[in-house]
């Protein structure tokens, strides 16, 4: 079916229910679209996606379109009088949809593979229908309870223990420069106030991760004026974690330069190979660091941010949830529902120990803003940089709710089994090989056949990849890993069977047949 | 209607075509919700919906729940076992809907009041589906190369010309954040990679923005290092306008003392009063300070912004186009379709003069996000802080094409009109003055009985507010100008009519003449 009425090029302007005489969408000259025109459009878009649901395997899940061809297709400029939502559906189908990369494809590897199931959808439509921003208490109680309430039911779900402070925010990079932010606010060296360039009083401060951590721990400290050369990546062991062990040297090293260390970021399920950094020793090297030192203020033990972005979101299987093991022993911890619990993008949850900093860190509220509700009331606009906050509580409230705790770790467990199976395959394969663990569903692996250079490998795995890719089957990515370059599986979107995993390991092997 | 298929008590779990013995949604032990089910409750939802938008005064616009209410309501854990659909949105209708302040509704005219328009959730509804993450151009290329489009249509709706690089952001906040990042990096400081904190060479870094600019400014300065107390709110004239004169002086005065002018952020259309900075004016005193010092690389003249969140969106109309008089000299500029452009939240654009200066603050490639596509692809990562990217583009373009640029300006032109009509009942009426000129939507009025002290006629101003809101059919908030309490009306919705505003004024004076 398609979303337009008609076949397309046959289809009159203005012909249908919802087309006015001038071929606009029927409406008053001022006012919405009519209800009813609404409707009968919603419901030919809610088949569609139906549709597009129960087949979404119709669709290549990587765009094949040449840069610039969408953007040939659409005109230079606005149109002057209104258009019928047909003409609009039509140009969606022909000109947009052929430039989508399919990520809600179950032959989506790439990355972290997401999913936005039917009831996340179905949040979302809601959402967008009452519109509300979520901003202060009062304009929207439901909203801001609700998403406290939410982001409690997650904790709970996940197994962390009580005193968190849970919030949502777009993504984990936000979630994550906003706990810097905190760290920041609780060395109390009163850089919200007086900033930081053109002071002598205040140290270099550093923030430490491992060589393993995502990107938005760079740019996060690159915003937040602390500086790229000052986010410390730590060495990771053959398994890829953190080691703690040069974490603990290199504070004490930094100390002694008289540098400041701020922060401290874990990862649970880091991006290249979702290893687990060893978040109970890291605590404990945090904890210690503070022995070291003069008792000033600025010299408090860092902060310690675990992101768990994807990798957290397995402790909702019961026997998975020693890979949060620790956590509670951090500051701030974040994992995101729109990565792997079937939430539609976006929603990343950000859990604080101590909420007043990072009230403290960003609450401002001018006149206009101010209300009269008090403590207990809180305005979650106090908690981050946006001011404008979407319902996002509502969508997260029914995938909890229509999958239930079991549902989810029955989904999050058959990922982790479908991984585990690629893995064996690859493992019982020659000239394969699996080159991390695999603790949750994403498998990193090459073809590596004997003989071969370094440079050749790559060269070929590159090769390999591309042609997978343009299979319109399946969607990998890749990453390097001690400078040799590796492919990626991921397992993560809810329609993905076992039946998808065979065919990219079919299309890999048939590709390592002629690129080698 | 409900949304629920039947009354709430006798409805049983598990009745209805949706329901699995086990009362849950019905689908696999892995999978999603089964696509037909989808279909059907979407269709429930559209149809909810429609009656939504075709009665939203059905509903009280401000919410009058209780605080904690809501919460009480919800279930301290999650459920163990999924829930059926109906039991979900028996509870949204119940326990969610009673707490929601409805910004989607025409009473609505408190701070800037927004429209979620039927083409506006329609995109919002596909981009859920698609669930697309627009980080890459590889990773949606229609994605893109819509979102490039999009925004230079609405440039050209708005009269800007050439030469400016927009792309969408979550919120204006963030916007305006990016804007001051990029202004951080044109200094050529090297902040990026050192950092702020430690270093002898630096100047204290200065931000200039009106006395009535947003704090989103400030916390934007407070994010990134720069210090709230080194954001220089400066003075308005009596119609609450920057003074070029005195941002001239501050900023002579601030480089004498050895500091960095770093930004000026000049609004169209401030929070309060909606009132619009000389734009041309300040963009001459900004490219005249460069004269006045050494020409060091970090003497540069600052970066000029402009706010035009709500007021920028006036341009559409073509008689008010004189409001962006001078955006054209600036470096950037944001504006949200999201608050004054039928699109529901969140959709910010931020135009940049200089896209390479953005990519250059926030750039960085990790290997696992390394494409083939070089230049002119544009990986609209690169230009913010936000990894994840939602499909913003799509309820943009489906809301600019349903309406078309005349749509758009006469909806614009209609809001105008009734704040005037407003206003002049405001004037007309003794005792009651309008106290700050209407150059767009909103008024700022008070209730001003003759001999009443400031204090009294704060406390009666007050009153009057909280009776009105009171009354579920209209919601406004307020603001102080001058130390003077005053009220707002803030037309927005595109449902709102003139009988909205007449029943507003209607109950001002009702309850004026008990709280005065």
């Amino acid at each position: 079916m398609t979303l337009a009425q008609g076949s397309g090029a046959r289809l009159p302007q203005g012909s249908g229910p919802q087309g006015s005489a001038a071929g606009g969408p029927r409406l008053g000259s001022t006012g919405d679209v009519a209800p009813d025109v609404f409707v009968e459009y919603g419901k030919r878009f809610v088949e569609w996606i139906g549709e597009f649901l129960a087949n979404p395997e119709r669709y290549p899940v990587l765009a094949r379109v040449s840069p610039g061809e969408v953007a040939a297709s659409l005109p230079a400029s606005p149109p002057v009088q209104g258009e019928s939502l047909d003409t609009i559906l039509r140009d969606f189908e022909s000109k947009i949809l052929p430039g989508i990369t399919h990520w809600n494809h179950p032959g989506f590897f790439a990355y972290f593979a997401i999913s936005a199931s039917a009831p996340g959808i179905l949040g979302e439509l809601l959402a967008a229908a009452l519109n509300v921003n979520a901003m202060l208490w009062r304009t929207s109680p439901a909203a801001t309870e609700l998403e406290l309430r939410a982001l409690d039911w997650l904790r709970q779900l996940l197994g962390l223990g009580d005193g968190w402070h849970g919030h949502i925010n777009d993504t984990a990079s936000i979630s994550t420069m906003l706990a810097l932010a905190a760290a920041r606010e609780a060395a109390g060296l009163d850089v919200r106030e007086r900033g930081m360039a053109g002071r002598t009083d205040l140290p270099v401060l550093r923030v430490y991760c491992s060589e393993h951590a995502h990107s938005s721990v760079d740019k996060g400290a690159i915003t937040l004026g602390i500086g790229h050369e000052n986010v410390v990546h730590i060495p990771a062991d053959a398994e890829f974690r953190m080691r703690p062990d040069i974490l603990r040297e290199r504070i004490v090293e930094d100390r002694a330069r008289g540098m400041l260390p701020l922060a401290v970021v874990a990862t649970v399920g880091t991006t290249s190979t979702t290893s687990i950094d060893p978040v109970r020793e890291i605590a404990a090297v945090v904890a210690d660091s503070t022995r070291a030192v003069a008792a000033t203020a600025s010299a408090a033990r860092p902060w310690l941010h675990i992101d768990g972005a994807y990798g957290g979101t397995a402790a909702v299987v019961p026997e998975m949830r020693g890979v949060l093991d620790g956590v509670d022993l951090a500051d701030s911890f974040v994992v995101n529902p729109h990565k792997w619990l079937f939430t539609p993008i976006d929603c990343s949850a950000l859990y604080v120990k101590r909420p007043e900093i990072l009230k403290r860190a960003f609450s401002l509220v001018p006149e206009y803003l101010t209300t009269r509700e008090t403590a207990p009331v809180e305005n979650l606009m106090d908690y981050g940089v946006q001011l404008g906050r979407r319902f996002r509580a509502l969508k997260l409230w029914m995938v909890i709710r229509a999958f239930g705790a079991e549902g989810l770790a029955e989904r999050i467990r058959a990922h982790c089994a479908l991984a585990r199976t690629f893995a064996s395959w690859v493992s019982a394969e020659r000239d394969w090989e699996v080159v991390a663990p695999v603790p949750f569903s994403t498998v990193c692996f090459r073809y590596a056949p004997e003989g071969k250079s370094e440079a050749e490998r790559e060269a070929i795995n590159s090769r390999i990849l591309d042609a997978v890719n343009a299979s319109g089957t399946v969607f990998l990515s890749h990453t390097k890993l001690n400078g040799r370059y590796v492919l990626r599986l991921a397992i993560g979107n809810i329609r993905t069977e076992e039946r998808h995993v065979a065919e990219a390991w079919r299309l890999l092997r048939d590709a390592a047949g002629v690129a080698r």
